[in-house]
Parts: structure tokens; C-alpha cells; sequence
């Protein structure tokens, strides 16, 4: 065992980060994490944030630890950034907002890149997820950079998912209303002090009421805050605590959890998969073909052919 | 042979489009594009588009066209959205665009959604962008919706990245700039006519000093456009044809091509590993596992195990 069970489950900082650290740099996904901790799943809750680069995730983050820790709720963020693996903004920041709550024990932010392994970021935050789960986090707050599909993916991996917006968004939303239609569960016009905030509101409102949700599903809720003026942060958690109580009526908290799991099993099963057919023999044969004299001679479905009856 | 393949090398409009059609709804990749085509391509040359929603990139794009098509260049437009297989925007959006360009047999513009199939995309696109390679177009463009890793994994397939801001995009070039700095042959302030265009031309400037680029490596350079007021296009389009002489000289366009094939191969080969795997009774067995009554029974790497061992 590469983890340190008994320490994660007396949530002792080093044992959580050094497992953290184990699942950042294994370069294959694995199931250790999730046996090691399965028993120990499924208390804390988890939210997604997303939105467009200068929405404000950040501070609006920073307020919902703050509010959040004068109940004593214990708070960990996770900051996903698959833009890039030498990204160091996003780090960077987070070593500041770090600072900020060092000497709280209830507060963990960790920062994720990813290494050149986008399709298994989204895992991988999840497992990070679940060893905060096991600490005894009450909140697990994945916090994503732009609105790409791995950004989606990690959001949508939450129980809540929420999109941070700012009043100039207008275009954005114009343009994502899908795609962000599908996911969120609650809409954060941040920046709500600025021009145009109203106009954003109706916007979404009247986008959310030309569809029909059918009956039983939870209708998204729009609310204006403002991270800078410390405005509308009760509304966002109250309706965060709203989401969470429908969420385990209609028994989707324990669905969501068994989404995770079978999306876990399945990925590691792939990349297993995928690792046996790769041969030394195969990868070599590959490079063989697409060498410099050979590939315009020969077809690229016979390549493949070829790869596939070895 | 399901494509019209002296239609598509005659640069008929509708055995193009079929063949376009063929590629969005085939559920799995193939190679039979590829191949069909295989012996007719590397003539055209690809440009990627990407930048945040707003930035312009449609208007920017018909500029591009309208001056090209001035000296007679045909041009193709890949739209590719991948926030959502829903997302009506883009779609209607180069509907009207398309109608402006209709009696323009130079010029074919082509949404391209995912279908739910989002690891498939920039494949997809590559092989649209073959087709229209096939039928002599001179000029590819792939344009993306939203910065995320689809849309630079679209763009990346490119022979020249474009990445297009805005003045305003100031956080959003600290947010990503990693991201983008790698990816990015030619910058676009567009809407330059904008406050703050020079900070945003100067702060992308000094990004680009503290980078050491090798001997020999394309140094990026920055454009200052403005779409509405039809400036600068002239600058980007010299900019253009300047990064692909530089391609050419250093065999980084053969090399592309090569790169993008074997992507292509390896891609196809996993797909067909993965559904070989996936029998159904493969498929029955980790449904059943999943089942309510057994899955917190069970460890979910005891699942994974079974299945690789049957």
C-alpha cells in the first residue's frame, strides 16, 4: 500500500498530501486509491465551478471557504487546469489563496495540471475527491480554468455544478447555451456591481424557461453575487444546500456515486486494455510503417490492418 | 466505397457534401476516407482558429475569405463546436454566413458538432478537411468555439494556429497563457480599435521575449485586426503565408502530415481494440457487477480484475 490509510482517515496533512501527490504523478490510473478508500465514500459533498477565464471562480471560491467555515464546515478545493502542464498561474495563485488559510485546518486547496494526460484528469481529480472524502471534508469544491470539454467533464463529475458567469458575458452565452445549459445547476452572474448584470439575469432566465423540464428534475436557479463586495454569497450557498436536499431525495447522490465508480472501472479497464496491445513488437512495426520511405507507399488502413492480425 | 470520390476530386459541391455527411454520422472512426483519398492530399494548406467566444473569430475568418478569394484562392471552413452535440448557434450562425457565400463556389463552410462523440472530433475534422484537400481547395480553416482541449486539440491538427483576442482579454491571457503560448504561430488582437489594445499587444510581446525560442523555431508574431473595420487583414494574411514558407522550408509540412496520419492510425487501431474488448458479455458482466445489491459489496478493483482475467 503506497498510501497511508489510518492518516487520511485522522485527515493528517501529510498523509493526505503525499497521497495526492502519489495520484498526481502515476502515470497510469489505477484502482488503489479507490479500494484503499471505498468504504470510507460518500459523506462529503462535492461542487463543480466553472466558467469563462476572468469570471471570477477564484475569489467566489475564497468567499463560499469563508462562509462556509464559520459553520465549521470543512472545505477543500481541487483546481483543475488542463490547458496546460507548465501553466503556472493558476498554481501560483493558488499558493497565495494557500497562504491565506494556512493556519486553518479545515481549509485544503490543491492545484491539478495535467501532464499531458487530459483524458485521465477528470480521474484523477476525482481521486484526489475522494481522498478529501475519506479525510472527512463536508466539501469538495472542483475548480476549473475556461470551459473546454475536460473542463466539462470534471465539473459534470460533481453532485452540483455551477457556472460563473460575469454581466459582459453576453456573447459567451450566446455562444456555450448548450453546453452550459446541459451542466449547470446553478447560474452565478459574478460581478454583479458591473453594467449589464439585469440584462445577463433575463437572459438566462429566459433561456432556462424555453426549456421544459420535465417534471421531478431540478430547475436552475440564477443568482447575482459579487466575490469583491462580499454580495449574494448566503443566496449562492442556500441554494447549494437546496441542490444538495433535492439531490438525495431523488436518490441522484447515490446515482452520482455510482456513476464515478463505473466510469472509474471502465477507464482503468481501457487504459489496461489498451497498454497490453502496445507491444514493444506492435509500437515498433507502427514506427517501421510511418517511417520516411515507407508511409506515402503504403495505405494507412493497411497500417492498421496489419496492426490489428499481429 | 461509400464516397463519390471523382465527384469529391472534381470538387462537386454535393459528392462533398456527402462525403462530409458520411464523416459526421458514421459511429465509428474508419480509415476508408483516409485511404480513399489518401494519394490526393497534402496540397492544401491548414490554418486553426481558435480564442475565447466573442473574440470575433467568424467575422475575422470572412475577412480572411473575402481577401483570399481576391486572388482566386478556394477556401473551406470546418466550424467545430464541441461544447455540445445541441448547441444550434454556430450552426445557424454559418447558415447565414453560408448564404452570404452561395453563389461563391470558392468558398464552402462546414459546422461540425459532436454527437456525444467528443475524443472523435478533431479526427472528424481532419477527415472533413481532407476531403476538401481531395477536392483542391487551397485553404483550410478550422474554427473553434471556446479555448478548451478539444478546440486546441482541433487547432493543434492545423499547419498554422491562430489564437484570436480581444483588448479585453487581459485576465484571460494570464489565465491560459501557458496553454495558448504553445499553440499559438500568430496572435490576434482583434477588435483593435478597442481601449487597450496596445497593453494587450505589449503584455503578449513580453510573454513572447521571456520565451528563449531555439534557433530555427518560428518566432510567433502578434497582429493587431479589427474584423468590423476590415483592418490589418492584409498584415495577417502576409503573416500567414510567411509561417507557411517557413513550414515548407523546414519540412515541417510533410512532417505534419505525417504526424496527422499516424494519429489517425493509432486512433482507429484503439477504437477497434476497445470495442473488440467490449463484448456483450463483457458489457452484461460489469452492468451486473454495478447492480444496487452488489456494488458496495464489492471493491470496484475486484470488478476491474474479473473483467481482465475473462
Amino acid at each position: 500500500m503506497k498510501i497511508d490509510l489510518n492518516g487520511i482517515l485522522d485527515s493528517k496533512r501529510l498523509a493526505i498530501s503525499r497521497a495526492l501527490s502519489f495520484v498526481e504523478n502515476t502515470d497510469n490510473l489505477n484502482m488503489e486509491i479507490t479500494d484503499a478508500l471505498f468504504k470510507h465514500l460518500g459523506r462529503a459533498y462535492r461542487i463543480g465551478v466553472t466558467g469563462p477565464p476572468g469570471a471570477g471562480k477564484s475569489s467566489l471560491v475564497d468567499r463560499i471557504i469563508t462562509y462556509w467555515r464559520k459553520q465549521d464546515k470543512r472545505i477543500a478545493v481541487i483546481s483543475v487546469d488542463p490547458t496546460s502542464p507548465f501553466t503556472g498561474g493558476a498554481i501560483l495563485g493558488d499558493r497565495v489563496r494557500m497562504g491565506r488559510h494556512y493556519a486553518d485546518k479545515g481549509v485544503f486547496i490543491r492545484s491539478m495540471a495535467t501532464r499531458g494526460n487530459h483524458g485521465g484528469l477528470a480521474l484523477r481529480a476525482q481521486d484526489a475527491a475522494d481522498i478529501f472524502d475519506a479525510a472527512g471534508f463536508d466539501i469538495i469544491v472542483y475548480e476549473t480554468v475556461g470551459v473546454g470539454q475536460v473542463e466539462l467533464d470534471v465539473a459534470k463529475a460533481a453532485d452540483t455544478t455551477l457556472v460563473v458567469l460575469v454581466p459582459e458575458s453576453g456573447d459567451d452565452i450566446q455562444a456555450m447555451k448548450a453546453g452550459l445549459m446541459e451542466i449547470a445547476d446553478l447560474f452565478i452572474i459574478n460581478k454583479a456591481d458591473r453594467q449589464g448584470a439585469n440584462q445577463a439575469f433575463a437572459q438566462i432566465q429566459s433561456m432556462l424557461e424555453m426549456r421544459h423540464p420535465e417534471k421531478g428534475l431540478w430547475s436552475p436557479q440564477v443568482i447575482k453575487t459579487s466575490a469583491l463586495q462580499d454580495e449574494g454569497i448566503s443566496k449562492l450557498t442556500n441554494a447549494l444546500v437546496e441542490h444538495r436536499q433535492f439531490l438525495g431525495q431523488h436518490g441522484i447522490i447515490r446515482q452520482n456515486f455510482k456513476d464515478r465508480i463505473l466510469l472509474k472501472i471502465k477507464s482503468h479497464i481501457e487504459e489496461h486494455v489498451l497498454h497490453e496491445f502496445w507491444t514493444t513488437e506492435r509500437q515498433h512495426q507502427l514506427n517501421e510503417a510511418m517511417a520516411a520511405e515507407n508511409v506515402m507507399g503504403t495505405l494507412p488502413g493497411k497500417i492498421v490492418k496489419t496492426l490489428l492480425e499481429k
